[in-house]
């Protein structure tokens, strides 16, 4: 009805996986409307001066992310940015020209909304049971371990829990290898196997109980809702939000 | 080293199971002190009256926990029940009792920090994702299917959620017995098997994703945290609280 | 090195989301090469003749299955059958026609390898521990409930267990809705939520403690090596072997 | 009905937790009658001679469980013995006293059904899918990581896979500390928790889908089903077997 509340939304990296789920998302929400679909063929300023865009999704490339991020504000544009590899001064240099134009953007690198709970309930937790270990299970193609979420999740548990107590005897640097990664006082293990896609489980001890927070992918569609949910929230943002608020 | 800080705490029950376990965790605190040790062949008013209690733990028996608890209060002495069976009268004419007197007390059906921190979670859980169902585990001696706890959280979920969409094709109604139980919009399965104590997991699905919740209890020791962080907090509620605040 | 190990192997339905999964992976075997991939478009006994397969899978629809089955049989090659849809009396009539030419074929409505060996341990384990509950958590999308393997696994144990007790009070029959769907001796539950594929738990009860059979399935190609397998031992086989083997 | 079958159990250690389960559930079997309960007050020899027992069961210390295996068989008993610590020398010993005498005897470290059905899982699952990883779960108080029955597993499922690739970049042995400790192919991770008893995941990895077997032990009482079957396979047994045969 109300013709202002309709979110006119450019996709730039529309032809990369996500960038296609991304755009088909949009085009489906009745509050949104696809503005245009980029790519690296085209020129973006270009794309989002001709389309009228309000907010642009950007899932690239590290490399390009900078400058598309900056041609994005340039043009009145709000960024939603998916792409990792900021660095932390381009991050400032990005929420300074947002805040010199009264704007807003949002920097995440998970949209998903069962992994941003699964991180806040992980904080949580730690404030009332302690203590914790995280296993994360991956398909046997990811190189890195252990995983960017696991070590994040682990320094928010961290941070809210202090340094606690560790099971198992001895202490937690010179533990048996079984014992896996000490990332402060949160225990990390990794498992690596195909036929798996993404889980992260976070198990809390307690006295005579256990909680247990454990999320799964199964697609990448598992980003659209957070950044349909971004795109919604980054017109009432000012400067450059790092990560999901929800 | 301050001696105001110290909290005389009386249990209610103590030869019983639960009540054994937590006269040792009373005990073994710092800023506790049991001050007695009451069971049904003790006056309990004359407990309170010659041990001096600030707090006293009830774990009796149904038929006796409305009376108990007038005695506590009105000894002067803040009542903290886990005892079930209160009705709706009693929990009012024990608020107002307290209210007269500006005291506290604290009424809850489940100590558990696991289980409140899994019902809390898994009703922030449905600002965001849904729909959910909820697997209960729990031994074979159970009569009861579904359990108390999973009602609770069922209904906890919908109060946030509102009525939404359900899978698996059909009506909520008029679906297949292996869907299990309609509890507004969530679903409730309940397995009942020996080598089981209490299990119950809470599965959002979203969009390529699940989050999953999941509360195990292993021994009834599981209840200790709770009950003495109730006795930290019941000094500083007024009326009778209905519930752990966590 | 022997010229002779290698096996030619037709795939009937190459174009369907299945047959473009098999196709890949015969090609990547060492000791398999592809003769052909038909459609529905081509003459499938010509197909056979020219390219000269050993083997023909077939992966097509239900209402082509058993005309396709039996010109497999009748071109000389060795059919392996994952349409589902074939009656009994048609089984029957393949069967003979394989015994009569003195060949083999294979019909496995299931060729997972991980489902096979959950099945076969389900039914194993029946044996030693008793009773068991199955649930089966499946995407929103699936329309029926419980699923068919559920059944059949329900089928498996029952057999080998005979009648057994059950827990949680009341008879099979009459008990709450929660508790399920009743095959036999066995409950099933049936999860249907967004952001599942297809999970299938087999949960045994003992005393003092529970085994639990997990089979997760994340794409299609879990088929394959079960599909390869098959391709490797119908050459064997006399007569229409209904199931994997393993 | 027939007197023969009526089997003459003794119990030696049945002060300790292990043996009044046992005790106890000697008791309530009906082809088994409770020949008598020895500690170490009392003479094992003596006690066998007046109560006339066809078996006995030993659950003690590792130092005293030679000389205690050798007095039950030299009175003419079979021995049943949970008690860990015997010496490849001292097994050797035992079974060639049995077999001079044409009697048997069992040597089992764990008697829980659920453990052993899963060890006898893994291995044949190692036969169709690999690589795979153990998980085990063990209460804080457990001090050796990783556990000897993951331990056991492993090398069961080793020497079932041979030597087989292994996921997630680099060799097993250079491989990041999250990653666990590898013996032979396969990794194991040991979690050590509060309000954890014991659990044994085994996760095989395969094309789009893994197979999960999990043990989880809530009591002791998990060990007596597995008692009971040796009692009476022992009779049968010709030498000193080493583990249940399942």
């Amino acid at each position: 009805m109300d013709e202002q509340r309709i979110i006119r939304v450019g996709v730039n990296g529309a032809k990369g996986r996500m960038g296609m789920i991304i755009a088909e998302g949009i085009r489906s929400e009745r509050d949104m409307q696809l503005a245009f679909e980029a790519d690296r063929s085209d020129d973006l300023a270009d794309c989002i001066a001709s389309a009228g865009a309000d907010v642009v999704v950007d899932f690239t490339v590290p490399g390009a992310v900078f400058e598309n991020t900056m041609a994005i504000l340039r043009s009145g544009a709000s960024p939603v940015v998916g792409t990792t590899g900021l660095t932390a001064e381009e991050i400032d240099a990005i929420d300074h020209e947002l805040l010199n134009r009264n704007m807003g953007g949002i920097y995440a690198p998970n949209f998903s909304l069962g992994a941003l709970l699964m991180m806040r309930f992980a904080e949580e937790a730690a404030r009332y049971m302690m203590p914790c270990e995280i296993i994360e299970l991956h398909h046997e193609g990811k190189l890195d371990s252990p995983s960017g979420t696991a070590l994040m999740t682990a320094d928010r548990i961290n941070e809210r829990a202090g340094t606690r107590r560790d099971g198992g005897g001895g202490t937690l640097e010179d533990s048996p290898r079984s014992r896996g990664l000490c990332q402060g006082s949160t225990r990390i293990h990794s498992v690596r196997l195909p036929g798996l896609i993404a889980q992260q489980q976070v198990i809390y001890g307690g006295s005579g109980e256990t909680l247990t927070l454990v999320h799964n992918v199964t697609s990448r569609a598992c980003f659209l809702p957070g950044v349909l949910l971004a795109v919604r929230q980054v017109l009432e943002v000012r400067g450059f939000q790092q990560g999901m608020k929800i």
